[in-house]
C-alpha cells in the first residue's frame, strides 16, 4: 500500500499542489465527499471515451465515470456537438424551451411507469419531490426505505444510509441519524427495512400503514455493490403497497443505465413513480421524477398547483440537450452490448480472485459492479458491513494510483 | 386584460402548440411553477444581451434574466467561449477541476463572511447544507426564518412561504405549512419572524434559543419586492444571534447581483454563512454555502467528516467556468453602473405611476425592484398580500404578452 501511495505521490505532483490550495478555499478540497480519496484525489484535466487524464498528464482507465453518470463514455460528439450549439443560443431561459419537451417524452415513451415527468438539477432534487408527492398524495407523511440505501442528500433520506453495525439494533432494521444535530422527528418519520427480506418487511409495513406515504426503494442498490432485489420480493412490494395504498417509488437513478426502460422493464415491476439523475443529462446536472399522471398533476400550475415546485435551473436547456443527444444513442443495442460487457468484466473478475484464492464476492448487474471481500453471501447493508472494507479500500487506492 | 391576452394568442401559434404537447409529458407543461403563466408561456428559441426571441420570432425585453441569474445578459462572449471551450474536455467527472478551486478563491476574495466554501446544483441545495450546518455545529435543530421568505425547494424552508392572510394569526407570526402531508413537525421546527420588526423578532428568538440553531434571512428579501432590511434591524439581529448562540445565516441567492461583496458588505453586517445561486454559475445549475472555517470544516473529508456532503454535478467544470468568467467581468465599475440604471429606473417608474395617479409602491435596492399597488407602506409578508395582486398580475401580464 506504501509504495503504490510513493508511486502515486511521485507521479502527481501538480495536483498535490492544487489540492494543497484548494483546502483554503474548501472544506477537504472540493465539494463532494465521494471526490476526495487519501493522500489527495487527482485533479483533471480532460476526458475523452473512457480514459481521464490529469494535470501532470497521467491517463487513467475510469471505471466511474462520474458515479456510473456516463454510458457513451466522456466527451461523446454528438453531446459535445449539442451543448455547444445550445450555448451559442443562452445558457438558461426564465421560460421554457422545446428540449425539455423532447427530453420528457422520451422518458414517458421509454420507461413503464412514466405518464408525465419533471426535472430538476440532481438526483436529490427528484428523491424530494417523489417523496413530496406521496405525501400530498396519501396526506400521510412517513416513508419507509431499506437499511443502507441513499437517495441523495435532503434531510428525509439521511438515515441508516452510512450507519455502522454497532448502531444497529441486531434484531431489527434501526433507523439512524447520519448526522449530530438531525431533527429526531426525522428518525421518527423514517421506517427502515431489511433488503430482500419480505417477512420482516411485510410485518413492519403492515404495522406503520396507517402513517405511511410510500416506499422507496432502488430495485438494484448501489450502495450493496449493485445488489439486484430479488424479483420475488420486488413483487411482493408492489403487491403489498398496493394493498396497504402505499406510493411505491423505484429509485433508478443509477439503475436507468441497464436499459431503455430501467431496472423495472428488466425485472416486470412497474412503480407509481421513478426518479433518475445522472444518464439522463448526458453529463450535465440533472434529476427527474415521473409516475403516473394523477401524482404528477399536484404539481400542475394550470390547475392550482396542489403543491407548488420551482427552482433557478429546473430543465435548463443545456441539460436538456445533452441528455437528448445521449438518449437518442442509446439503442436496445447499446444496451445489450454494455450488459454483456459487464458480464464479461464479472465473470473475469472471478476468475482472478479464485486464482488468488481469496474470499471475495463480485456483485452486480449489467455495467454495473461490486467487490466484496467475504465468505458471507451479501443480502443487505449488515453484510456489506461485515465484509473486509479495508481490504476493499486497498484494492480501489491500488487501482487509483495507477495510471494506464 | 383580454385584448392583450388575444393579441398574445395570435401572435405566439407555435408556443401554444408546443404548450399543448408539453403538457403531455409534464405536468402544467414545465419543470417550474414560475415558468407558467396563463394563457400559456412562450417558448424560447434563443436569447442574446438583454432580448430573448421566442419560437414564433417575436422579440422580447428580459426583465426576468432567468429569475435574476445574468448580470451581463444572455449569451455573454465569454462566458459562452468559456463553456463550449470546457464542453470539449468533458462535462463533469469523478475528481477534481481546478476550475473549483478559482471559483472558491473568488467568492472567499470578494464576500466578508465566506472564509471556505462548497458547490452545489441549486440555491435549494445550498441553504439545505448551510441550515445542515448550522444543526450540527450546535446540536439543535430548529431554525428561525422570515415569514414570507423564500430560500428553496426543500422541506425544513417550505414553510410560511406563500401562505394567505387568513392562515395567519393576527397577532404573531405564524408557521404554516406549504403543502398537504408536510410532516407536523418540520412546521413546528421551524420558527417564524416579523421581517423588520426588531421587538417581536427578539422576543421570539428569546423564547426559543435553547432549541434553535440559526436564523436564515435574505438581507434584501425577494419575495417583497426586493424590499432590503432595515440596517438597524440586521445589524441588531446580528447582536442577538451573537449572544444567544446561534448560527446567523444570509441568504444571497440574489441579493449577490449588488456587489462584488453582496448586500452584506454594502450593509456592513457580516453573518456566519452565506448562500449563494444565480449569478455564480453564470446561468448553469449553481449554488453555494461558505462561512466560517470552522462551520466548514464540519463538510471536511481528510477530517471524518462530521456532515458527509455528496452530489453527483457539485463543481461540475461546466458550471464553474461559466462563473468564473463571469466573476471576472463583474468589476466594481459594473456595479455602479447596474445600480444606478436601477435607481432610475425606480425613479421613472415612480414618475410613471405619478402621472397615472395610482396608488403605488415602487420598492427594490441595486438593480433589484418590485411594484406593489397599495396605500400602505410594504414592510413584511402581510403588507404584501394586502396590496392589490390581481393588479399587479395584471401590469406583469400586460407587460408579457408584449413583445418589444
Ligand atoms: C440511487 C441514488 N439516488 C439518488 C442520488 C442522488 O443524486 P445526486 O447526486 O444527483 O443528487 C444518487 C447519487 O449518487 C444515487 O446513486
Ligand atoms: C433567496 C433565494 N434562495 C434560494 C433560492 C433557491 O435557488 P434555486 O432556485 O437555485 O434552488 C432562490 C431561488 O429563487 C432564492 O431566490
Amino acid at each position: 500500500m506504501d509504495s503504490e501511495v510513493d508511486r502515486y505521490t511521485a507521479s502527481t505532483p501538480r495536483s498535490a499542489e492544487l489540492q494543497a490550495e484548494a483546502e483554503r478555499y474548501l472544506p477537504g478540497g472540493s465539494s463532494r465527499g465521494t471526490a476526495y480519496f487519501a493522500p489527495y484525489p487527482f485533479f483533471v484535466e480532460r476526458a475523452d471515451g473512457h480514459h481521464v487524464v490529469d494535470v501532470d498528464g497521467n491517463r487513467y482507465l475510469d471505471f466511474m465515470l462520474n458515479a456510473t453518470t456516463y454510458v457513451l463514455g466522456h466527451s461523446n460528439d454528438r453531446v459535445v456537438e449539442a451543448v455547444r450549439e445550445q450555448a451559442a443560443n443562452g445558457l438558461s431561459y426564465s421560460t421554457p424551451h422545446e428540449s425539455q419537451v423532447r427530453l420528457a417524452q422520451a422518458l414517458c415513451e421509454r420507461v413503464p411507469s412514466v405518464e408525465k415527468v419533471r426535472f430538476t438539477n440532481s438526483g436529490t432534487e427528484g428523491t424530494l419531490n417523489a417523496i413530496r408527492a406521496a405525501r400530498a398524495y396519501t396526506g400521510r407523511h412517513k416513508i419507509a426505505k431499506i437499511e443502507g440505501g441513499y437517495h441523495g442528500n435532503h434531510e428525509y433520506v439521511s438515515v441508516s444510509v452510512y450507519a455502522p453495525l454497532d448502531a444497529l439494533d441486531p434484531e431489527e432494521p434501526t433507523s439512524v441519524a447520519e448526522w449530530p444535530g438531525q431533527p429526531p422527528s426525522v428518525v421518527e418519520d423514517v421506517i427502515t427495512l431489511h433488503y430482500n427480506d419480505i417477512e420482516s418487511t411485510e410485518r413492519i409495513l403492515r404495522e406503520n400503514a396507517a402513517e405511511l406515504s410510500c416506499v422507496i426503494i432502488e430495485p438494484v442498490l448501489s450502495n450493496f455493490g449493485y445488489l439486484p432485489a430479488d424479483g420475488e420480493y420486488l413483487a411482493r412490494l408492489r403487491e403489498l403497497t398496493t394493498e396497504l395504498g402505499l406510493i411505491f417509488i423505484f429509485d433508478e437513478v443509477q439503475s436507468f443505465r441497464l436499459s431503455q426502460g430501467g431496472a423495472q422493464e428488466q425485472m416486470g415491476v412497474i412503480p407509481d413513480m421513478t426518479t433518475f439523475g445522472k444518464v439522463i443529462g448526458g453529463g450535465m446536472p440533472v434529476g427527474a421524477w415521473g409516475g403516473r399522471a394523477d401524482l404528477m398533476d399536484l404539481f400542475d400550475p394550470t390547475d392550482g398547483p396542489v403543491v407548488s415546485h420551482a427552482g433557478t435551473f429546473n430543465a435548463n436547456p443545456m441539460t436538456m440537450v445533452a441528455g437528448l443527444a445521449t438518449l437518442d444513442q442509446l439503442t436496445p443495442e447499446v444496451y445489450e452490448r454494455m450488459n454483456a460487457l459487464g458480464d464479461i468484466l464479472r465473470a473475469k473478475l472471478r476468475a482472478v480472485f479464485d486464482e488468488l484464492d481469496v474470499a471475495v464476492q463480485v456483485t452486480g448487474i449489467g455495467s454495473l459492479f461490486g467487490i466484496h471481500f467475504t465468505e458471507e453471501r451479501i443480502v443487505d447493508h449488515r453484510s456489506v458491513l461485515r465484509a473486509d472494507r479495508a481490504m476493499q479500500q486497498k484494492l480501489f487506492t491500488g487501482y487509483s494510483m495507477r495510471a494506464s
